[in-house]
């Protein structure tokens, strides 16, 4: 047994409950009340719900949200190009708007994010709920697909998602592989973890190797430290899982790297959502594949 | 029959051969010497290659130009995503910077491409076989994949490409199909067409849609009024090829398309290539699936 194959015991454990929304709600009244992504929209916006999303509107695709003032976009929409892997452009929402015309018309990104992070000079400064008071007229937002969207997929092809089943958000790791850069923005790759046994993973990887908009294929399995990850246990965002007997750990590139790149950039204001806490967007899974195609 | 469909005679006298590349040098030895895109490259950089690309240096993966001032770059990089189809990125080059570090590091944008367009306020105003003395330190060099990258695996699937048959460039329309606009930048999909008889329109499709990169599947077969080209005989761009009896025209998004934007956006300044004579990069064909996966 390789020292990171899983061992059914070393992180058996740990099991996190510490975001709220679900807990408050009750599974079932959930899912009545986020039974299509403009319900749970506004939810959020009223502040009923709060936790992270991973799971909920389910069919949806979920989004990772980047703000950053005018001046700062040419080089972050340059990063995103360079990056596609961890950051893939759904929709890029310009100076002056705040809902994404073609990913939900009805939206408002100051308010429908469950949580919201504010990097000041390079520093995450604080988490809120929304961030309309902070928004200003130059800024930009950009609209990244997220890996949840293909959680689904992999459920319906028979595996487990194991964030899902322990009612947590997923694992998240900064790697030792570097982006490449773009002015300002630069920095390490994150990666989010669902762990499979090794056939299930080579499944897994047909499966989201279809869905290039939201990651697509994984990028590493098994060793986390060929990619600079020194302990599963403890990751740099959201919440341990565990891994059991035979499982290897999988890793897909992550919308959280550019939160890394930011603390790099050091822009005087940018605003992202908390990891794990997305923008829900009108868009079905099943259309991702003609979002690219599609003209009109 | 159908109006649009080929019938073997309307457009089968029209084989253009106003291009002198090919014909100055014999298909022999031409195939010597551009055995490799650099040394396809050097012969355009000399002045000794000055056709269209199309079947040159097979194997390579050939691309769009379009470099405007910085000042433009952001709605420039932002029409390009949200137009992938016509605009499929491969690389941008950042201000002050001729060569595209990952397409060919040893490239120079301003000598080696054999014919560039060059616009000024929204008029093209001139060809030109290279633009050293235009050059400015604010241009950002935006190159976007080519159609002449799925012609190779058109012909190793058995297809026969027309135009490639006829020895002319490959024929281009102005459609009515608007772009998504973003800042000045806005206009009509220009496609490229290929005919083929209806099951090998299928098997092109398939091929095809596998490079997304370079424009990927057609976004329209048959009937050309249906997109508003009146006349497959009179291509806005390129040469006309004949449609045999039997054979749909199946279209492709072309990177053409940013030219028509470029006459709309009315910048003071922008340069392209012309339109079939490519900048041929070092990167393999075989090679373009692992481009967007790759994070090095």
């Amino acid at each position: 047994m390789l020292a990171w194959m899983g061992t059914g015991s070393s992180n058996g454990a740990i099991v996190a409950g510490h975001h709220t929304g679900q807990a408050q709600m009750g599974t079932v009244e959930l899912e009545r009340a986020v039974a299509s992504a403009r319900a749970l929209r506004r939810e959020i916006r009223a502040g009923r719900f709060t936790g992270q999303t991973s799971g909920q509107a389910p069919g949806y695709v979920q989004a990772n949200l980047v703000v950053v003032p005018r001046e700062a976009a040419f080089d972050f929409l340059l990063f995103c190009q360079r990056n596609p892997k961890p950051c893939p452009l759904l929709e890029v929402v310009e100076a002056g708007a705040t809902a994404p015309p073609r990913l939900a018309p009805g939206a408002d990104l100051r308010t429908d994010l469950p949580r919201y992070r504010v990097f000041r000079d390079g520093v995450m400064s604080e988490e809120r709920s929304e961030v309309r008071d902070l928004w200003r007229g130059d800024f930009v937002s950009f609209l990244l697909g997220c890996s949840f969207s293909f959680e689904q997929p992999l459920l319906a092809a028979g595996l487990e998602v194991r964030h899902l089943r322990c009612g947590c958000n997923v694992p998240m790791y900064r790697t030792s592989i570097p982006c490449r850069s773009a002015g300002p923005f630069s920095g390490p790759l994150v990666v989010s973890m669902r762990p499979f046994r090794p056939a299930d993973a080579l499944r897994a990887t047909l499966v989201t190797g279809a869905f290039p908009e939201v990651h697509g294929a994984p990028i590493h399995q098994g060793e986390p430290a060929a990619i600079g990850i020194a302990d599963l246990a403890r990751p740099e965002y959201g919440d341990p899982v565990p891994i059991e007997a035979g499982e290897l750990p999988v890793f897909w590139a992550c919308g959280v790297t550019p939160q890394e790149a930011l603390l790099r950039a050091k822009l005087p204001l940018a605003i992202t959502h908390a990891p794990g806490h997305m923008f829900v967007s009108d868009l079905r899974e099943s259309e991702l594949h003609w979002f690219r195609e599609s003209l009109r």
